[in-house]
């Protein structure tokens, strides 16, 4: 049986109870280990918890070598650990697929994920819209595809969910020229970095998806001890400094409840400043206003 | 400190290991008793898996008397038990902002919910839109307000999470008037009805949101011990046996993937049907086809 089993989002003890007892149980456990970081544990702190060794599963492990993973799993079981939920952000269908194939079992134990923890930042899940992911921008290459999205979001007044790149064990373009495998320090888009290039993109398209004045929440280290929430415009938020990661991004969509905004509140500066803000912000794609139809003199 | 634990989805071991810790070591445990149930456990099952008294709060308790369940709380600690995630589809911000006024700590514990679990069914979270809520009709209410929501999403292309109907401890219109305190069986919206709710208001406002050919996924008991998916029309899941509670519904939005079709096939009655279905159906919305500006002549 292959057992996918979510992490959560920060301590080795974030893993439910069910999903320790597979672990404990399983043959050889898997850690996903290039999508995502569990921020308050490390793989020792993770093997001496479960009394089991853990195998790093990078990209190429579970994009090409699934059957490595896989291998005896029709007999003995597996667990494929994935930070956060494996329905998350990044999903594992492929090599869920993979093993039906292969006439394998698969189990799914479900966690926590930036995907539904982001509610605790006051803003109602039900009220947001796609999510969508912000790449690091490099001189030649700025992909905006989040742009359209973002705008089609907004019409509609909802929330949009960025999140925001890591980068774990990439080689620099000349190591992979020349075939070495010497892996850069690992990179984790922090907030500061992502208001820049959302300012950048709006600079060039000019759609008016956003604003600089435009409110968002800056959430950072969800979930761990140091979890911090800041509310504040896209240009304020692109001069924060949001600290060690992880770090997503909330733009706040037309539709803001008084109860989102007084929860709002406690994560802001000045909270009339604030919901001037909003206020201001609501303004774009506002339906227009209703006209009364013209009274038809029946006489 | 007031705890906020999520407990999952359905097994009293899906609560964290973190969560559970928490719960054996707080002077009172309540647990939110109306919005959600645990599938596979019930409040006996959790008193001898916590080794602790769990007190049932219901509506009432937690809108009305949130005073009573702070009570000491800014001394001891306090647990509060929310199935799923605490800031999933139900949030409980009011009570935090009670909490806040009085100086209490919050610390929140998260947990899987539908909101993301339902990525199991193979559809990205990526791709949805806004969640809406669906309620049981009666002869006289039959609130629509999911309609524009669906609209909304299905118009960009996107996957609409419909949460289902749940009613615990109401008490008949009858009984409320006399002021008797009795209640009614707990009721909880299976698919069939869901979708025969859905082709009510289509064939009312006809505004082709959707039509009896959209296809949707018809989610049973996510994550418990019979969960089961069921991919097909909305005509066809309006004659779906979907079983024991609870229940959600997926409507499909344009942008079906690939990697996302096939993930569903294995939930389908007939895979080429359903392709023919899917095709069909991404017709809606689709924008207008891409015509090449005419050449201009330059000579």
């Amino acid at each position: 049986m292959l057992y996918l089993i979510g992490l959560g989002l920060s301590y080795e003890s974030d893993i439910t109870v069910r999903g320790l007892e597979t672990v404990k149980k399983c043959k050889r456990v898997y850690l996903e280990a290039y999508t995502s970081i569990l921020m308050a544990a490390d793989q020792t702190t993770l093997e001496s918890f479960y009394g089991r060794p853990v195998i790093l599963a990078d990209r190429e492990l579970v994009e090409t070598g699934s059957d490595e993973i896989l291998a005896g799993a029709d007999v003995d079981d597996v667990a494929f650990l994935v930070v956060g939920d494996p329905f998350g952000a990044t999903t594992h269908t492929d090599l869920v697929i993979r093993a039906r194939e292969l006439g394998i079992g698969v189990e799914t134990i479900h966690n926590a994920s930036v995907m539904n923890a982001v509610g605790a930042c006051g803003l109602q899940l039900y009220n947001f819209g796609q999510t969508v992911s912000l790449v690091f921008f490099t001189e030649s290459w700025k992909p905006d595809s989040f742009y359209a999205k973002i705008l089609e979001n907004r019409k509609i007044g909802l929330h949009t969910l960025l999140l925001l790149d890591i980068k774990v064990k990439e080689q620099s373009i000349e190591n992979m020229a020349r075939g070495r495998l010497i892996y850069e320090p690992p990179r984790y888009m922090d907030i500061a970095t992502a208001c820049l290039q959302l300012l950048e993109i709006e600079e060039t398209r000019k759609e008016q998806a956003y604003t600089p004045d435009t409110p968002c929440v800056a959430i950072s280290r969800l979930g761990s001890p140091t979890q911090t929430f800041k509310a504040g415009t896209l240009k304020e938020l692109s001069e924060y400094d949001s600290g060690e990661p992880l770090h997503s991004l909330v733009m706040l969509g037309r539709q803001v409840h008084d109860l989102e905004l007084e929860y709002l509140y406690q994560f802001v500066d000045d909270r009339e400043k604030f919901k001037q803000t909003v206020v201001q912000d609501q303004e774009f794609f506002k339906p227009a206003p209703y006209v009364p139809p013209e009274e038809v003199d029946s006489d």
